[in-house]
């Protein structure tokens, strides 16, 4: 961990890539650097896992963004270190006017900063932060905007398809000691907020007002037999430490000849003394078989309310098959499957925590206007690539409601359309010439605006979200989606359209660059 | 990011799992929070990109470890909520003597830790840190330590690939954008270690003692044209305030067409005004393709030492496809691909801090031995897969060369052996029973140990070592390697062997347990 003397200059205002502070004083040179911009930020494509792959996004990672530009201020250490940094021929980088302007300036102020709330689901090249304002500070944070969201939004994302594979069964996060240093913080908390239920670290449940979660490691279990006892003394002095909190580990030595069984001996004695023992956790081998097995032992020991909990490499598919199989499987053993999996729970680490099979989101911030003489002048950026190609202008976005209640797409608008008062919505596909369709009113049950202003004046205006809310967010906003939608593999794609308007801006920039 | 006032709390003495400190209560209850306790760090498997694997990795992380334990201390915060932590009967789950031995503690000040340094190629199942000390304390640092060291680990192997894949031209880190929150900072740093010139992180360069890189976005350009501007003008701008290091992007348009000429018509500019040009970044399209275009045309208009920045989704194979191709192709454009090549760096963001198609190090830490009686003990944990058999007891770790100078075999001997001292040193491999070989010492030029103590009595032993001296260590390693271990596709398999003696120990304790 970085001294704590380096973290407040690593991680404050210099908290951003070099670019962004010469293009800064170019700004500034050229008289422009207070000229209102307009930049969103928006990933380009769901996270792609390889064997499968995400139908939606749950966006998280706002509040601590919030908390970072309320914290900044620009110390003279900072500036002393810009004026330090020197060119090819020796001469300094940054002049002096410059950086007495920039250590005068408040930081950010004059920034506002709209956004969709966090546990919201969202889709590619929909904004999901529009920043607002000077184009010299909207400039200098896109590198820690999208620091602080692309990876909270990854992980909520993969904690939401791992929520939805066990059926919202309970969840537990165990990824600190395999996630990237402190970002186990943020990922731990993008997974609380994703579909989590609880987790294993300690300082970051603190912070977020629950209780942190756990076991016994397999460590314990060696101690005892490598100073002369056996298993079942480990699981005895568990037992007696935590009579009415006892889950035990059963697969140090055999986990159906050695730790259910001697699990079940403890448990026996923890009844007769009037406790209830918690459960067990399985850490290897076949899990589905081993759950079914250890559900019929301890049900026929008299301990059907015990949990089971699961980990070792788990994701999305891993629960999905270890579920689909007890389904299948469980009356060939004389079980209810219900039973089985209502007593499961899964904790995830190292998947969760690093995003397997797709660590990074590729969440961008891109140039999208520039106030002329007080009107917004739509900014383009043209690729080879038509998919890279930006929806221009100050924008509005928009989330339709089928009569089903089901979101049935996402609307780019301009700033003076209101999709909720037409009678019928003519709609684009963002890049394919040929395709468009139009959506009459009566085919829509209502039509909500996405984005919230949460920056202004130098302060956030809205509270910090609890976590509740955000999870509110997320269960409301995955029920509103077409199951198809949310499959794990090969899921429906969910529209995203441009208002007739819109496209024909974006037709006409871009033929004027062309 | 985490508010001040809460990082203390969530990244201090409870950066932990909860189960360490369940456990750590229950060892207090047994009366053996003291018994002295051996464990080992290491990973078991090289990371395994899907397309590619690596043959090696470079160790990182330690510094940062040893300044989170010289900067820990245990507050009355802490304390307070673990006290207020509740079992499942509503009684807390620590009780108030444990809680206050616990205040009263130095945490971690009795360990004494043995580590290779940071820099070096290690290699699976060989302890890279050796954790010595009461059994409480050597517990609970088990998640701080993985997730210091697991991280940075990853990165610092990716980077070493990308370098070694780049034919050790100059390596620039893009990351911090894509990267996870604050563990980008631990990111950028293991990416300076492993094969990293310089990044564009501005705070994290400031604390490594570098100076941080950049160009300029697309966003600039796209401004210059919003206001009725022009690329040309854009680029004009950037050489006036940055007429000695001008590096323009020139692919906001149309590389050949628009981005290049006009870079070149800048440059012709700043060479009339006595100033040298830098060089031109491509960020889209065939990179390859365009790089000895770009070559080409610079060279024709008489700007042979400008570099060429590439940034674009890199990872290692990309980088050394692009390599390939330019010295396969660079004498059809009558160009020398040397030159072309010299002239070349590689600017890696995403799938370098992502550590893209293994975004985890599968390292843990293990309980090999407790002291009984003033000896060492060997702990076992057995595995229905072998290769999660721990590797037992108080151990040394062993580099032997060949007469060719090259790295040939990992030894792991017990505590009271030194290969360096055997006439002939009988070498088992630590799982397969049938592999065994017998290495005579004279085809060996050298042995030395690979782990020296970093802390003991609660302060570290090493001075932090320079990035230099880091580097140095990866330089030399990995120059040791066989190149076949060093193949990016398929590599050879380094050889990891047990002395006959720890051998016939491991056997003899799985058999006890079997």
């Amino acid at each position: 961990m970085m001294k704590s003397n380096e973290r407040q200059t690593a991680e404050g205002f210099l908290y951003t890539d070099m670019y962004q502070l010469t293009m800064a004083q170019l700004y500034y040179r050229e008289g422009i650097h207070e000229q209102e911009a307009l930049f969103d930020y928006f990933f380009r494509s769901y996270p792609d896992y390889g064997q499968h792959q995400a139908g939606y996004c749950i966006f998280a990672g706002l509040a601590w963004l919030l908390d970072w530009l309320e914290d900044l201020q620009i110390h003279p250490e900072e500036i002393a270190f810009l004026a330090g940094q020197k060119g090819s021929t020796g001469k300094p980088l940054f002049e002096p006017d410059f950086l007495a302007w920039l250590e005068r300036a408040q930081p950010f102020s004059e920034l506002t900063i709209r956004a969709v709330p966090e546990g919201r689901v969202v889709h590619p090249n929909v904004p999901i932060v529009v920043v607002e304002g000077p184009l010299l500070w909207a400039q200098i944070l896109e590198t820690s905007l999208l620091n602080h969201l692309n990876y909270q939004t990854l992980i909520a994302t993969k904690a939401s398809r791992m929520r939805d594979c066990g059926q919202e069964r309970m969840l537990l996060e165990f990824g600190l000691r395999r996630g990237p240093d402190r970002g186990a913080s943020a990922g731990g908390r993008a997974a609380l907020i994703g579909g989590a239920d609880f987790s294993s670290n300690v300082g970051l449940s603190k912070i977020m007002g629950l209780e942190p979660k756990g076991t016994h490691a397999h460590s314990m279990v060696q101690v005892f037999i490598s100073s002369g006892g056996t298993e079942l003394d480990a699981f005895k002095a568990y037992a007696e430490v935590y009579p009415d909190d006892c889950l035990l580990l059963v697969d140090t030595i055999d986990t159906l000849e050695s730790g259910i069984p001697n699990a079940i001996k403890v448990f026996k004695e923890l009844r007769q003394n009037g406790h209830k023992p918690v459960g067990i956790r399985l850490d290897s081998g076949d899990l589905a078989f081993l759950s079914l097995q250890a559900r019929k032992m301890l049900d026929e020991a008299g301990f059907p309310d015990t949990i089971i909990v699961l980990s070792n490499q788990l994701d999305e598919l891993v629960i999905w098959q270890i579920a689909t199989q007890i389904q299948a499987e469980a009356s060939s053993c004389h079980l209810d499957p219900d039973h089985v999996l209502d007593k499961l729970v899964y904790g995830v680490g190292t998947r969760l925590i690093a995003s397997e099979g797709q660590p990074a989101l590729d969440g961008v911030y891109k140039l999208v206007s520039i106030k002329q003489e007080g009107v917004w002048t739509p900014a383009i950026k043209i690729s080879e690539n038509p998919d890279k190609i930006i929806n221009p202008g100050y924008k509005h976005v928009w989330r339709a409601y089928d009569n089903r209640g089901k979101a049935t797409v996402d609307i780019l608008s301009m700033e003076d359309e209101n999709p909720g008062e037409m009678e019928k919505i003519n709609l684009h596909h963002p890049t394919e010439h040929a395709v468009s369709r139009t959506l009459m009113r009566d085919e829509i049950e209502r039509i909500e605006p996405l984005l919230e202003t949460v920056w202004q004046d130098g302060k956030a205006l809205i509270e910090t979200p609890s976590l509740e809310e955000m999870r509110l967010n997320r269960l409301n906003d995955v029920s509103c989606l077409d199951p198809g939608v949310r499959r794990i593999i090969n899921p429906h794609v969910y529209h995203i359209s441009l208002t007739r308007k819109l496209w024909e801006l974006k037709q006409g920039l871009v033929s004027s660059l062309s």
